[in-house]
Parts: C-alpha cells; sequence; structure tokens
C-alpha cells in the first residue's frame, strides 16, 4: 500500500463528514437571500485549508461574494499550482423531484447525494485533502496556492477583477481546475478546451400595436414572420452560419489533430437515444464531436411574441423577441463576433420593421496545447490511477473564467476533472461516486510530483 | 320633417336610457362568472322587442349562453327581414386604462361611452328601436325577426347548431347585421365580403429535455432554429404563400371588379403612420387594401420556446411551439386548407425534430355580390342618410357566422354597418358617436321601405 493510499484508508470517515459540513451550507449563490451563508462557506474553506497545513489562509472581500485565498510557499525557487474550485452550488428547484434534501447529503449506493456533492464542492474539497495529505505525509513536491470563489454559478461577474487587483499574490505557473467530467469511469479525460459564446437578445418591432390579423393580415409585416425569416438565414443548408466574416478566425484543425480527437469513444447510437433523436444535425463535414469541440455553433435559446396561451387568438403582434447565442472556437474573439451579428442581422432586416441587437453576454473560448508540461503531469497521473492514458476532449461548454485567467494572469488552466455524466449536476439529486471522490484525491498528489519533476 | 326624423325627436332621451339599461349588463362572454349577467341581457332583450311591437319574443335555451328570438309577421306573404346582433361583449381589461367605467355608460363629447357602447350593444339596439319606429308610426313594410345570441365574442360555437335546430322558425329572405364599420363618417361603406380563417397550433420536438446549448450545440437541431426555418418556407419573396395547392380555389378578380374596390377612398401614408411603420409589406403585385380584401395571408400569430426570462441562459430547448393563421378568401375551404397546411409543414420538416400540427380554429369567407336586391336597398338607404352612395368593401377580418348562416339557413347577410374606425372596440374607452347611433335609427327602415319595394 502506498502512503497515498494509507492515508486516504486512515482518514476517509473524517474527509466525508467534513465535506457533509461544506455541503449543508446552502451557498446558492444566485439567490440573495442566502447570501449569509456564502460567508459561511467562505470562512468553512478558510478553516479547511489552514487545517490541511496552509501557511495562511483568508477571506477575502470582492465586489461580489467572498473568494477564500490560502498558500503553502515551501521554497520559492519552486514551481506554485493555484488551485481554482468555487464554493457556490446552483439553485434545488424543482426541490420534490430530490430523493434525499439536497442539503443533507448522505451516501448511498455508493455515491455523494446533495447539492454541490460534485459540483463544485466536491471536486474541489479533493484539492483541499490531496493538498492534505502531502502535507501531513511530507511529499509536497511544490507550492501550493488555493483561489475557491463565491459566484462561479453566476458567472464569475467579480473574480477578473479580483484576480486583477491581487495579480501579485496569485502568481503561479499553472492553475489546476477539477471542474469538468471524465468520459466515463473508466476512460479518464482531460479537457483541452472549451467554446466561447456571444449571446445577444433581439426585439423585432412592426406595427406600434398588435394588430387585427384579419384587419391587416397580408399587408403589413408581421413581427414573427419577420424575425423567423431572419433567423432561417443565419446558417445555410450546409449547416454553416451566413454571418459574413464569422469563420474569418477559426483555426483550422489538422487532420492529426482531428485523429487524436477521435479517439475518444463516442457511440452515434447511444448518443441519439440519449436525448431521444431520430437524426443528429449539423455542420456539414464534421463528425458529432467535432461539431460541439472544434465547430462553433448558432442557436436560438429562447423566442417569444403574440399570443402563447391556450386556443387560437388571431393577433398580428407588435414585437417578436429572441435569445440568440454563438458558441466559439479558440481565436474567435466573443466582442468582435458581437458586433459582426449585430451589423449583419440588423442589416438584412427589411425596412418594414425595426430590429434591435443588444449583446447580453459574451466569453471568450480557451484551448490548451497538449505539449504544455502540466498537461502531461496531468496524463500521467491519470494513467497511474486508472491504468489509461486519459484522452484529451474539446467541450462544447464554456468556463469564461478560465480565459479570463489566461487574459489577467497569464496563466494557462489543467481541467483535470473527475465528474461523470450521471452526475446530475445543477438537477435534482446531483451526485458523486465515492469512487471518484477518492480517486480524485488519489491522483492529485500524482499531479504535483509528475509536474515537480518535468518542470 | 319626416316621420322618421319626428320620432327620433321625440323618443331620443327614452332610446338613450334604455341602451344604457342594456350596456350597465357586464355580458361579458369569455368570464365564468358574468354567467348570469348573460341572461340578465338575454331577459332585457326579450323585453325590449315585445315593448317595441313584436308579437311574441322568447329567450331561448342553447348548448352555450341563450339567444334572444322574436318576431313580427305582418304578412306571410310577404318578405321577411331577419335581424343578427350580439349581446355579449369583450372583457374590459386593462380597466385602468378607462375614462369612465366601462359597464357606467355616459354622454361625453358626443359619444356614447362604455363598453358595448357600438359593439354590439350600440349598433344591434339601433335596429330595435327602427323596429319599434316603423311599428308605432305604422310603417313596417315587411316581417321581422330578431335572432340575438350571447357568444359572438367566443366565435359563436353554438350558433350554428340553435340555427340548425330552428331552422323552420328562421327562415327569412334576408340576414340584416349592424356589427362592421364605415369607411369614415361621411363615407358610408357596405362589406360584401368577409375572409375565411385557419388556425393552427404547431409544435417542434428537438431532444427529449432542455439540453446545455455548449455541450450540444450544433450537432443537434435546435427546434427554435428548426421551427424558424420552416416558418420562413411557407412564404417567398413575393409575399406569395408556399403551401401547395393554397391558391387552387382563389377566384380571379377581374380588373372591373378591382377597379371597384379601389374607390374606397386609402392614403397609404395617413395607413402607415396609423401603425408607425415605414413601409408596409405584402405580396408583390396587389394594393395595400388589395391584400387584406381579396387575397389571403399567412401569420405567426405567437411563438415561443426556450429561456424567455432576463438576462443571457445558454439553453437549448426541448420543444418550441407556434400558433400560426391564414385568413382565407371566398371560395377556399378551411378545413381543406387545415389539412393542406399540416401535411406540407410536416413533409418539409428535417427528420431531426418532430413536428406535430394541430388544427385549432376554422371558418369559411363569406362574399356577398352587389346585384342581390338587399345589397341595392341598403345602397339607397345610405344614400339618402348621407347623401353619398355607399362604397363596397371587402374585409380582411372574419365573421365566421356570417358564412355558417349562408350554410345552414341558406340566407345572404347585408353588412350594413356604422361604426367607426374611432370606436376603440375590443379595446378600452369603446365609444359610440351619437350621429352615427341615430343615423343608424334613420337609415334602417329605410331599408325595409327599399326593400320591400325591390323585392
Amino acid at each position: 500500500m502506498t502512503y497515498i493510499e494509507q492515508y486516504i484508508e486512515e482518514n476517509k470517515d473524517r474527509f466525508l463528514k467534513e465535506l457533509f459540513g461544506l455541503i449543508q451550507i446552502p451557498s446558492v449563490s444566485s439567490i440573495a437571500e442566502n447570501k449569509s451563508d456564502m460567508l459561511k462557506a467562505a470562512e468553512y474553506w478558510k478553516k479547511l485549508l489552514l487545517e490541511a497545513g496552509a501557511d495562511r489562509a483568508e477571506v477575502y472581500e470582492s465586489d461580489g461574494n467572498p473568494v477564500t485565498y490560502g498558500e503553502k510557499i515551501i521554497d520559492p525557487t519552486k514551481p506554485t499550482v493555484l488551485i481554482y474550485g468555487h464554493m457556490d452550488v446552483m439553485p434545488v428547484d424543482p426541490i420534490n423531484l430530490w430523493t434525499s434534501p439536497p442539503f443533507e447529503p448522505e451516501i448511498r449506493d455508493g455515491k455523494i447525494w446533495g447539492r454541490g456533492a460534485e459540483d463544485n464542492k466536491g471536486q474541489s474539497f479533493m484539492h483541499a485533502k490531496a493538498f492534505e495529505l502531502m502535507v501531513r505525509t511530507h511529499t509536497l513536491p511544490c507550492n501550493v496556492k488555493f483561489m475557491i470563489e463565491g459566484e462561479e454559478e453566476i458567472g464569475s461577474p467579480n473574480l477578473g477583477k479580483w484576480c486583477e487587483q491581487h495579480k501579485e499574490m496569485l502568481k503561479a505557473d499553472i492553475i489546476l481546475v477539477s471542474d469538468t467530467s471524465m468520459i466515463a469511469r473508466d476512460m479518464p479525460s482531460i479537457t483541452t478546451g472549451l467554446r466561447g459564446l456571444a449571446y445577444w437578445q433581439v426585439e423585432v418591432t412592426g406595427p406600434n400595436r398588435d394588430l387585427h390579423s384579419g384587419l391587416y393580415g397580408g399587408a403589413v409585416a408581421n413581427p414573427i414572420n419577420v424575425l423567423a425569416k431572419l433567423i432561417a438565414q443565419m446558417t445555410d443548408e450546409k449547416g454553416k452560419i451566413t454571418i459574413p466574416g464569422f469563420y474569418d478566425d477559426v483555426l483550422d484543425i489538422s487532420a492529426e489533430e482531428r485523429a487524436l480527437l477521435a479517439q475518444a469513444p463516442f457511440n452515434l447510437e447511444t448518443y441519439k437515444k440519449s436525448i431521444a433523436v431520430d437524426e443528429v444535425s449539423g455542420e456539414e463535414g464534421f463528425s458529432t464531436t467535432e461539431r460541439t469541440g472544434i465547430r462553433p455553433s448558432f442557436d436560438v435559446c429562447g423566442i417569444w411574441g403574440g399570443y402563447m396561451g391556450e386556443g387560437a387568438k388571431t393577433v398580428m403582434p407588435s414585437k417578436a423577441f429572441a435569445k440568440i447565442s454563438t458558441r466559439l472556437v479558440p481565436n474567435q474573439d466573443h466582442e468582435k463576433i458581437a458586433v459582426l451579428f449585430k451589423e449583419h442581422f440588423e442589416s438584412i432586416a427589411p425596412k418594414s420593421v425595426k430590429v434591435e441587437v443588444t449583446s447580453l453576454h459574451g466569453g471568450q473560448a480557451y484551448g490548451c496545447p497538449i505539449t504544455v508540461p502540466a498537461y502531461q503531469a496531468a496524463e500521467k497521473a491519470y494513467l497511474d490511477t486508472y491504468g489509461k492514458r486519459p484522452v484529451p476532449v474539446r467541450s462544447g461548454g464554456s468556463i469564461p473564467i478560465i480565459s479570463t485567467f489566461e487574459k489577467v494572469l497569464g496563466i494557462k488552466s489543467i481541467l483535470m476533472g473527475f465528474g461523470l455524466d450521471s452526475d446530475a449536476i445543477h438537477s435534482p439529486n446531483e451526485n458523486f461516486p465515492l469512487e471518484q471522490f477518492y480517486n480524485g484525491i488519489r491522483t492529485i498528489p500524482l499531479f504535483y510530483k509528475y509536474f515537480a519533476e518535468i518542470k
């Protein structure tokens, strides 16, 4: 039994007890009345870090919820790992679908159940315990910093500024994050790409009031008809986005890299069955994983206008609205895309309506080359634990703060997640398998070991 | 002073008092708790007809709200006029926009103000008083029947069956209806055409649940994107509806008839200004009045799906919905069109989604040749009152019960309206100018006179 196994074996019950204490704090960042719980969670994290062996740990104010920062500097000349995690969680509605109460964690069927059990209390807690393990077994090979924020689930609106303000303190060689999933429990993977995002609201105004669809229908532009036509024009029959200049900054992916990405196991039939569609649909010339991993996409996230109640009301509405988003790939700039879309959408609108496009949100894509030392360290660490070399994966999702870290702090992030698709994060009955939880605590010290060696 | 003027002059205050009594009954047919008011209004009408001189008047049950029927048969060999009107009114929301309470009628600025002041209490009441006038002045030249229903504002769902059941009783030569408007106070008009209607709800289903637009966006068909494309395909760049077979039964309108219809004064700039649009929009090759009067139209009356709240939620919804309607012209069959649309819309949907089209509502178009005797009688009556020959007008709206009358009873209707655009029917501050109200009572006896002569 290695020192790692032994330490885990001797302390596993305490680990769970401490994690349960964290989950019991209802730190839902999107609900104002849970504000005081954010401070409780931050103080809880401070205690965790100090007890684990940090030189110092503090609860810092930000323009929003507090950030807990802690560090242990063993030797300023050695490399430094900065751990990022978040203490806030998603709301629990619909509460009646939970088998056990979300803030009363329990073990059932080999899994930890509760809101935050995985995302991100469970996953970030593994780092606290891996850190403790290394300190107590005198195996910590480099400096460690922790930055645990309280606003990830609401888009980290204040952390970028907080990083700016504490740039010096946060200096590190790599940021290590466990806030993603593995392909499967026997198939480790490292997320090397995240898509960016540009998001707008569009408003199409026809007549100045709702009109009788009989008296005016056919003679006045109907804003819903027009909105449908405008949206329809945003993509062509090959699934390409038609906004002029949209693909200008998209990098070509080499055949070699596409082959590597294609190694990730993927079963189209299982995929279709899991979401109950008869056929997938997307850009011609790319596979399903490529369509979400390496290509941008165009989605209407919401649409509304006119009569939405029961039965048949004959009305030509004055206005129609849509929430429109594009997912972007590395090297596309979300601010540039925001302007391109706005200009194009407004310019193709007929003069019979007024169109207003408002940019609501944006985030840069992120890409991490598989050649950086930290990636190789993570690869070796997973290989030790799982007996399999992890697969690099480009996720279709966005974690905008990761590209902010790169921009503000100039540090790459390694997304070393231990979640599984079945964890039901953001949903009722969130859970985290004990096996993955302990595997995380096993694997993280190996990352430090290999990273200190390679670096 | 003619006998008509004299009678009106002597009785005008009583007329208003009696009309006010009718308006004071809040007979809103779409609100269940106003059910007892429907019966009150029906009894009020019975009393009105009996006092005016009907041989008999009864409140009849129907499968819905009661119908008041009354008649005076002066000579079975003489022609019979059947008056149709409705005692029910629209809801009054938003109530705070009313200057005076909707069910407390008052005279202000030469107008009667209140819900139903015009539509249709005011206009149908004119017929009761014109009938009274003819009885009292011994000038009634033919038989009269009244059919006043209580469900017009909810689409007359039960009147067709009621007519079937009382076919014999309702026998008449013409149905006379005042439930439409004149072009302007100095420009009488007779509505000779009404558009029909076919109305559907469509439901597009993509994945079996809402998905993360990042993780799935670009690889799975988004039901809103698809719905927009389907709607966009329903009309072409010339404003023509693309449903195969849609125009098959549309009758060509002769150049002569188009010229006649074009006599109705219409100012495009005023029209655009009134609804605050920079440009009108519609089928190529037709004028604005033709687009609503003699051509069918395609309008999305409502659309919804995905996230409609504040801010940016990134979601690929499972479903998207729309309420879609077409207005039809005489000779198009709404049931045939309902099937044509459903088949076409479902057939062009991609296999990546499921599309369900449900027919919600339909009604036939109606057309009345300007050559029928009753039209000519109405024309002469208006000419006497207004000093101008009325213009035939094809309305873009639908009054489905009018085509039901033709189908069930085999009787044409003359739409002899005295409303004005400024009456704000269905809106707050509904009103009816006293001048129009008394002109109606003046004109209707003339119609009877000319109709009895011509017939």
